[in-house]
């Protein structure tokens, strides 16, 4: 198994059409989550920060990975697995939405531009950034616990855990932490791949675990998922460093050549651009074999999508 | 019934010794709860943030209701009800501390000094005070949501639910959102009320209501405890618009005049100090009367916290 033979199994997959299906659903229910009913100086910046931009890579992968587990469901309890996945993939995109709020304002990275858009703090003022993404935040978990009737309060408390457990000291907000400390430092690989681990990577990874819990599939199979989310992280940040170095801000929607200007260690700092390209395949063979390795019946979309982050987007 | 009855009825009851051994409880788990394993630069801001000072008041509501209603509870419900109580009372106290460490910031107040210390962002800077607000918000919901053989599941995803929505838009966040557009205007006291059951309120409110919940009690005592925590929520915000005007910054612990100096308006500058005073003991007298109409045993610990909120400190 390499990256060919991967490219050759996601070609008879159409992503386009799955992702366009998929997307539309989750930013309606976006759309309808985000309060209406909120203070009207909150509703705009949060609307403006979670709606009408990004590729929902995660929303992707929690959708992916929640159908890669439904074969043989019942149809009455499709539905509420259904509507528990779509809560699971809003709730990551609003913690994804608040960090990148948050990581944008002066103090942080001083960043003014945003999928292509001024940042939050640019727009509305640091004030509301700041409050727009804690109330992004809380909004996450408001998604999460609906009337039990619709989604099963064990399932509800298992998500809230899990989403709060990437989203805090140790998952993205952990890794953002060591980020801020090791500026100008020499990390080895194992520091950088922790750090990475954390900051981005906990998040993708409970992505896929999210989705996969709602569509109820076997221990085995969450384990392998675990390890397909993990090595996809991974590539992603790396991927990420490349790109910084490669591409330019037209391409990125975001400032290019950001980390290496502010003296970021990154993969392509660490052991240079083509070791890095390498790294990054050799993540996704790992990634792709670990769902061979499950019993998921239809993991066809995950397939695609890992090969499309390593292939440049998202 | 009025303030001086209240009194009588909340000297039979020993606060101070009641409160001392609360405290010493809720002390311990946020200590163990607040993770020693998390990047060391943000464990220590965190703690700092969180332990040593404070006079927890809204954990004391929690055990005072929790304690309202247990009369009559096996002892084996009890540990697992009272595990839930402590943990609803720590997850209520970080979701506060990271509104102080945020507020504080110099785009929000600009504050310095809070209980008597520097402001997190003076002492560790301001991109480590926004990740440490962001950490504490994710770690809450960490908090509420241990291994369901510990506290049901059915619980946590309640407990989860109504302090996301407490702390986020229809909530805290919203109320703040509503304050940061009121400075300078001539709100009425309606929209003043709105703003702080938002801001102060829901909070406060929210601690009532999960701490009854963890006991248990009927839905008609928590339809009781609900005009409590919102009467008590009002007049905590009054008495603090009375103290900015009257106390000083040493008895504060934090900056007093604040409000008077921003322009912010206040429940004083909007009708005089003595009719704000006349409106927090007209809110003492409907909070107690509340706890009188229900059907909960033993209200004497949230009477006398009433009283003393009224009376001055928290």
């Amino acid at each position: 198994m390499n990256v060919s033979h991967i490219s050759q199994l996601a070609q008879s997959f159409d992503l386009e059409s799955w992702s366009t299906k998929a997307l539309a659903e989750i930013e309606t229910k976006l759309d309808q989550w985000i309060p209406s009913n909120a203070p009207a100086n909150l509703s705009e910046p949060m609307k403006y920060a979670v709606l009408g931009g990004g590729k929902r890579l995660r929303s992707l992968l929690v959708i992916g990975a929640f159908e890669s587990g439904t074969a043989g469901l019942d149809p009455s309890e499709m539905v509420w697995r259904r509507e528990a996945a779509l809560r699971a993939a809003c709730a990551i995109e609003l913690i994804h939405a608040y960090s990148l709020v948050h990581d944008d304002m002066p103090c942080m990275d001083n960043d003014v531009l945003r999928r292509g858009k001024p940042t939050v703090h640019v727009q509305f003022g640091e004030a509301m950034a700041l409050l727009t993404g804690d109330t992004l935040q809380a909004l996450a978990f408001e998604i999460l616990t609906p009337e039990p009737t619709l989604i099963p309060a064990q399932l509800q408390a298992k998500l809230c855990g899990l989403i709060a457990r990437a989203a805090g000291h140790n998952g993205m907000a952990g890794g953002q932490a060591i980020d801020l400390t090791s500026v100008g430092l020499q990390l080895n690989e194992t520091q950088l791949s922790q750090m990475h681990k954390l900051k981005t990577g906990a998040l993708l990874e409970v992505s896929v675990i999210a989705g996969a819990l709602c569509a109820g599939v076997s221990m085995q199979a969450l384990n392998k998922l675990q390890i397909f989310g993990s090595a996809l992280g991974l590539a992603f940040q790396v991927i990420d460093d490349i790109l910084d170095v490669t591409a330019d801000s037209a391409i990125l929607g975001k400032t290019a050549g950001k980390d290496a200007s502010t003296d970021k260690p990154t993969y392509v700092s660490l052991m240079g651009l083509d070791a890095a390209k390498h790294k990054a395949d050799v993540l996704l063979v790992q990634a792709n074999q670990a769902l061979l390795d499950s019993d998921l019946q239809n993991s066809d979309a995950l397939v695609a999508i890992a090969l499309k982050v390593v292939n440049r987007s998202y």
